[in-house]
């Protein structure tokens, strides 16, 4: 069928088309099917319904198809019914409980990445692999189109270092100390990290206070070539983009399957080359991981699929219920990672659970001995050489290097939290935690956050501060207060519960 | 947060706006999430993200929330970031295979039917009751669910009469011919249809030829007073308006999770007052249902699940690897069941299949005597009561009641399928006749489809006609033409294999 073009500049994400009804119908064609269109160029695009929108006759192209089309722009295109793309079969197996090829896998992984499945596809997918974890062998499978269908890193030099950390611990900046001790040190860690989406701060918004953190794949490479290490945002990076529009869809239903977590995880280690992994589980209240035993399973699991993609990954089971170190936020928490590398001083929390996966990157790389990586780490720290570092990452960012900890802007609208009774300190709920700084501002407003004063253990009178929240906002302030006036927080200190090595090392 | 509106003058068949990314941090929102957004009026809306498209500080309303607060527009809306509503925590209750109160699944499809759920939701949801079916008690609630939250037929007279085809069968045309004989012998039957959507003409647009079909759930129950029965399209209705809004997001999928089947049927059952219910499930190959032992459960289910609601519910496994009647394709279906309620002639699949099913609701609705349904089904047919009926349909349905047979207009561009050899029939492919019928463009234009010449059983010569295509346009005619060539088509005719009787009747 002839149809008239009618652009409609709207971004949808998607190869996307919208035809009159009667068209439709004329074409045999229902929403969510697929038509052929073709100009000077032929792309494939899924249907939407309109009855007045687009006359009868005319075909409306979302931006994205546009765009693709424009480059010969033509004012009459030829529609056809396609049938849909083989991936639509292939997630109904997923549903159905078969087990996928491996071609198969990498089928659905290119049409995620070229947007080419609806959201009713993708979330049909997810959903099922929710339900029905996949095996190891589609779990690997999966990794390594996620990882094909990105841009690589090859680095010349060897080991290449990389850490994660599971999320859902408020203030875990510990990547801001980690990656300079195992640079400091003379290993090569391309860092790419995330933004938060439901947490008051990712390491990439810490970050991007001291410097830019937006980069591509081969500037990742050549940066961390001369300094040793980055911090940039993985998501400007081309690296394992399917992971981002799978997540897309897993926000709104709230859901982070087995499987995809754990090909997310070491899709984007396989990505930068990384040969030695440090994997952060933090269990307990609050995080991801209610317990040890579900903590150990994915440890198990991180490791093996680890295996199976060439890398030597260990885990740490880190306590977790409770913040690491005292801030939460992005300017809170880098100016407290700042104060530490200044003065080798600060948080119990912060400084151990930093210096314990920094130590064990140390060993995995061969530069400290067997049991030495923990102290490597603490003395990095206390000879500058972490700072130093973190400043040569901040320079080659395009920071500006002579930065220190009283340069960090704070929000100027402060509020505090007593604690409403004599007593001692109890536990904490870290989702409130992280709540209380998003309503005041995190991490959009980069100053806003939470201070946490009292620690657990230590006795608290009444009308002692608890807490005090930073807002650049006044109504912001106010509206977080009123919410943490409703419950009075206490904190409990992060610890390292238990290290689960990799099974080569048995 | 103060945004400035821009209406974006797009259905998207749900309430939705677009913010800036911008503005999207400021509030705390990411793509998914909902908002309240007020005006005069409040309203809540999902959240779609653009980075070009609105402006910073604006909000794009598209047409439906635009619609709802025209009464009283303002150029300023109050922006608040709010919870998801409380069925995003059901869907997420039956990904993890939870049972649901009876109150959760209200609240959930009256979210459903107020277009409250994305399609992402949406596909979760039905995903998850594919993967893992509702409980009886579920499915019941279910069913309730969708029939309080529709129109409702409440008659004074009863019983109410009411019949399901479960789809697949190319050449369906029974309730042209089963609804006048039960409505000519004094019962009620409101009968409500689909218009396909996979297949070649489903009632509701084999029914358009004769009259309109578009009526309100009022206007069906005073024409079903008046004459005894209609024949309308249940989409125009806001009968069990929940069941329309799952099958635009099951289509996509290709699924039909059983609870969906079984509440998708008996909710319009429940909806127009129905006391006896006939269930027609065609069996074999190229049907929905595979096997007997398959339909014989969906016949219990079915059955029991009528119990629930107060219905009582027959069931028919009907024979259904091939065509019923030997036509297929709007037009063609029509004149054939003229041909045969004018004549008491024609194919025995037809005549027979229509006789039993009408007849077994003749005998619940205590107008036959047991066993004698079937005859008295026959002599309506052969004493010309089921024709004079029909008209009486037609007729009060705003159509032309001295229609005949010769009056249906069939597409004028024809071509032959002939026998490619000497032999006898053998088995028809339902879903590739359905296909060929389609690429002739049924259901759209209304008079192509195909004609089948040859019967099971018969030998045919080399060059003897087996197919007729019928065709309203040459180059639709030449492509089915082309694609039936790749196959010789062969049929057998339809039988009644087995009566399930409702529990009741034991």
């Amino acid at each position: 069928m002839e149809l008239k073009v009618q652009p409609i500049d709207i971004k949808v994400g998607k190869y996307k088309v919208v035809l009159n009804t009667i068209d439709a119908k004329e074409l045999g064609v229902y929403e969510g099917d697929r038509v052929r269109v073709q100009g000077h160029t032929t792309l494939t695009a899924i249907v939407d319904f309109t009855e007045d929108m687009i006359a009868p006759g005319m075909i409306g192209l979302y931006h994205e198809i546009k765009e693709q089309l424009r480059r010969e722009w033509t004012e009459i295109v030829e529609v056809f019914p396609v049938d849909k793309p083989r991936s639509t079969r292939i997630i109904r197996k997923v549903m159905d409980q078969e087990k996928l090829e491996k071609e198969e896998i990498y089928d659905l992984v290119k049409d995620i990445v070229e947007e080419n499945l609806s959201e009713i596809e993708l979330s049909s997918f997810l959903t099922s692999t929710y339900i029905n974890d996949l095996t190891d062998d589609e779990t690997e499978w999966l990794t390594r189109a996620m990882i094909d269908t990105g841009d690589k890193l090859e680095f010349n030099t060897h080991p290449i270092m990389d850490k994660h950390s599971i999320g859902g611990v408020p203030g875990n900046k510990i990547s801001l100390l980690i990656v300079p001790i195992v640079a400091a040190n003379g290993l090569l860690i391309p860092k790419t990290s995330s933004r938060a989406i439901t947490g008051a701060g990712g390491t990439a918004d810490l970050m991007e206070i001291l410097a830019p953190v937006e980069f591509s794949a081969e500037e990742v490479k050549e940066m961390t070539e001369k300094v040793g290490g980055v911090l940039v945002w993985g998501g400007s990076t081309n690296i394992a983009p399917a992971d981002d529009k799978l997540i897309k869809v897993e926000y709104p239903l709230s859901i982070d399957p087995h499987c995809q977590m754990l090909a997310s995880i070491m899709a984007k280690k396989g990505a930068v080359g990384a040969d030695n992994v440090v994997i952060d589980i933090p269990t307990g209240l609050g995080t991801k991981i209610a317990n040890v035993q579900e903590g150990r399973k994915l440890a198990r699991d991180l490791i093996n699929l680890g295996d199976r993609l060439g890398m030597d990954v260990d885990c740490a089971l880190t306590y977790g219920s409770s913040p690491v170190g005292r801030t939460v936020g992005p300017a809170l928490e880098v100016r407290e990672a700042l104060q530490v590398l200044e003065s080798g001083k600060g948080p119990n929390s912060l400084i151990e659970k930093s210096a314990v996966l920094a130590g064990m990157m140390l060993e995995m790389g061969g530069v400290a001995a067997k049991g030495k990586g923990h102290d490597l780490a603490i003395e990095t720290i206390k000879n500058g050489k972490a700072l130093e570092k973190l400043k040569q990452l901040i320079e080659i960012q395009g920071g500006d290097p002579q930065v220190t900890s009283k340069d960090i802007i704070i929000g100027e609208y402060t509020a505090q939290i007593m604690a409403p009774t004599n007593g001692y300190v109890i536990e904490f709920d870290n989702k409130r935690l992280i709540q209380i700084a998003r309503i005041a501002g995190a991490p959009n407003d980069k100053g806003a956050g939470v201070q946490i004063h009292k620690k657990h253990g230590e006795s608290v009178k009444k009308g002692d501060p608890v807490l005090t929240i930073y807002a650049e906002k006044k109504d912001k302030l106010s509206e977080a207060l009123t919410n943490a006036q409703r419950k009075s927080p206490i904190m409990v200190e992060g610890m390292l519960l238990e290290q689960v090595q990799s099974f080569k090392e048995f």
